[in-house]
């Protein structure tokens, strides 16, 4: 049975976690201790900062050796890498695409980029994913095989693309949903913006699907300032990538000639500059991370009204952002504790807006999603800072 | 009568001008001459690296202060300002959008991403803009105006926007073409991706059309790494502008509202504190340039076979790109000049192919284009560079 929510409790809680010495504590700040001025001078003195630059080829591969894939295109956000997988999974205006309703605007933009329709998703309560079981389910109920595409029998439309989320860090349940989208000749696309350096079964998110998506925003686990990057096992669609990213221009010593409507998503040598450095420090950031969430499990161990989310058994997050789960789904619970806790000076927030409560996507194709409008007045994420699990060592 | 063109010659005069040294000279090249890697640090010591951050802020009133516009949106390319321009400027799917087929692919892209189609215009010989003239009569040929929209009678579409772009830095004839536009009930957006500095009739582009679209790619007169900015002297286009490149997001201390489809085109802070220190240095880079463009005006006097394009009587260009325009129209020739010159280390490029040579925008409506077609066998790009001209002082 839930247990009442004690805010005071909770804010304490949170603040014996981060060891909270009283100054505003952000959600997620980056940090740059490493070589990132370095290279980023280096940069500036050299004069290569724009779309071509060693910065980038090397940022490519050392993303591509670090989660164990053959291809990396970097990009300008993660939004442009969402969009561009899309593409290349053959998504066609009038397609409808799978994906969670529990997920940033990013993920439903990018469908809509392409001209296709968000299809909505429930979600799984142990990995904050898609349920690969409902959704079955529902494809069961909705959906056909005709040749060798799924087609949505209510619509007429085909469905081309399912695309899991790792939420906050926490992988989806890759196995289960692959095993969905292969029986139903669907393709997988992982968003995977926010799980660098997470595992799935001992293995890294990004490297599952057909292509993946991963971005460097300013509030991820490493930052370029903006950026993203595509990740892919396929060396044709590691090449279409890159070509169609690069508005589309065929390789010729002085020629234009572009052979198809591109776009203009190239990271700069500046970003990737910034990435390379930042990259290089992404275990120690995990390991600081693990060490907060280790002690936000701690520190409410016992307390009645909500728990820390944790790992899936098949799942080692990155704890991008450390999730409160209260036991009652409450939005006015939620909200007081969302202001009590910022005017504290501890900063929190809500899950985002579930997708099919958007006015411009309201009217999308969607399963039942009960467990998601169950999450939403459940789910507040915490401090997450590599910084308070590195103060958490002194 | 036209002289036939000495290739040797030619080479011997760009030599001359740019003070070869021998060394491989580049066709512009940034120069880090400022404050970067102050402001870079900035970034990196305070952690304010993306999409919000003072740098921005300060590089949009900058911007808006040189441009001599009220606002400024500072965006991650110019593709990106372009794009959002045309949504601003009330650009549907299905519409056509007037722009000059010699320009750069982005100007079609652009409007390709809104779903409408380039509707291609010849070019003036004077400005290499778009003819106003021609436009005039090919609209009195083809268009009508039916309550306040201007209609193709051809294809019943909408003509909705008419883009010039002010090609290498040249100014297009604003005049001529907002007395078109306003006749024929059409928005004028400018594409001033390349004339930063430039001045039409004493006023800097950027400022006489409904909106405006900058570009700081590393090739251009300044350069962020990657970015773009959109100018308008309205303060409501101004107010959208910033919230469709934010993904929509309204005001809100914790919620994720997002009231329509927006994109994720903020210019980093990281970027932006790159372009801060540019500006500081642009009076500066446009002096040099046009040093440089005295210095070839100089070397081709009387040269027969081509001439070096200068300023239309009303035109201040900012001399980003030189051009040497040959007297006959030959791309043999111009391609045997590119290879020859570019094996000599001294690198020219063509302009780019027409748009409507290129397969897909080769369906798109058109008027007459044979001036562009014949400027296409005629014009190779100069090496460019601040350095050269500053180098000519020394």
């Amino acid at each position: 049975m839930a247990n009442s929510f004690d805010q005071q409790k909770a804010l304490s809680l949170i603040r014996q976690a981060i060891h909270h010495d009283g100054q505003f504590a952000p959600l997620h700040e980056p940090r740059f201790s490493g070589r990132e001025n370095d290279y980023l001078k280096d940069c500036i003195d050299t004069g290569w900062v724009s779309s071509v630059g060693s910065y980038v080829d090397r940022f490519e591969k050392d993303m591509a050796t670090y989660c164990d894939v053959p291809y990396a295109i970097a990009v300008m956000n993660g939004t442009a890498a969402l969009h561009v997988c899309l593409l290349l999974a053959g998504v066609k205006p009038g397609d409808e695409i799978l994906i969670p309703t529990l997920t940033f605007i990013a993920t439903a933009n990018a469908v809509h980029y392409c001209g296709a329709t968000p299809h909505f998703c429930d979600s799984d309560t142990s990995s904050l994913g898609i349920n690969a079981e409902k959704l079955e389910t529902h494809l069961n109920d909705i959906a056909e095989i005709r040749g060798d595409t799924c087609y949505n029998r209510q619509t007429g439309n085909p469905i081309r693309v399912l695309m899991p989320m790792h939420c906050f860090g926490h992988p989806s349940d890759l196995d289960a949903l692959l095993d969905v989208a292969n029986r139903w000749h669907i393709a997988l696309v992982e968003d995977a913006a926010e799980s660098l350096g997470s595992l799935y079964k001992g293995k890294p998110t990004g490297q599952h699907g057909l292509l993946s998506a991963v971005s460097f925003n300013g509030n991820k686990i490493i930052t370029t300032g903006g950026g993203g990057i595509i990740l892919t096992r396929d060396e044709g669609l590691a090449k279409r990538a890159k070509h169609l990213t690069t508005t589309a221009k065929q390789p010729h010593p002085y020629e234009f000639y572009h052979d198809e409507v591109g776009f203009n998503y190239r990271m700069p040598n500046l970003n990737a500059a910034l990435g390379v450095a930042q990259l290089e420090q992404l275990d120690g950031f995990l390991a600081a991370k693990k060490h907060l969430a280790d002690a936000y499990h701690e520190a409410f161990r016992g307390f009645g009204g909500g728990y820390i989310f944790g790992d899936a058994d098949y799942a080692q997050s990155n704890n991008w952002l450390i999730a409160l789960i209260l036991d009652t789904s409450d939005l006015k619970t939620r909200n007081r504790f969302l202001e009590m806790s910022n005017a504290a000076g501890v900063m929190t927030r809500p899950v985002w807006k579930l997708m099919h409560h958007l006015k411009v996507y309201a009217d999308c194709p969607a399963m039942d999603l009960s467990k998601a409008e169950d999450l939403e007045g459940r789910i507040i994420n915490l401090p997450s800072s590599v910084k308070h699990g590195i103060q958490h060592d002194t």
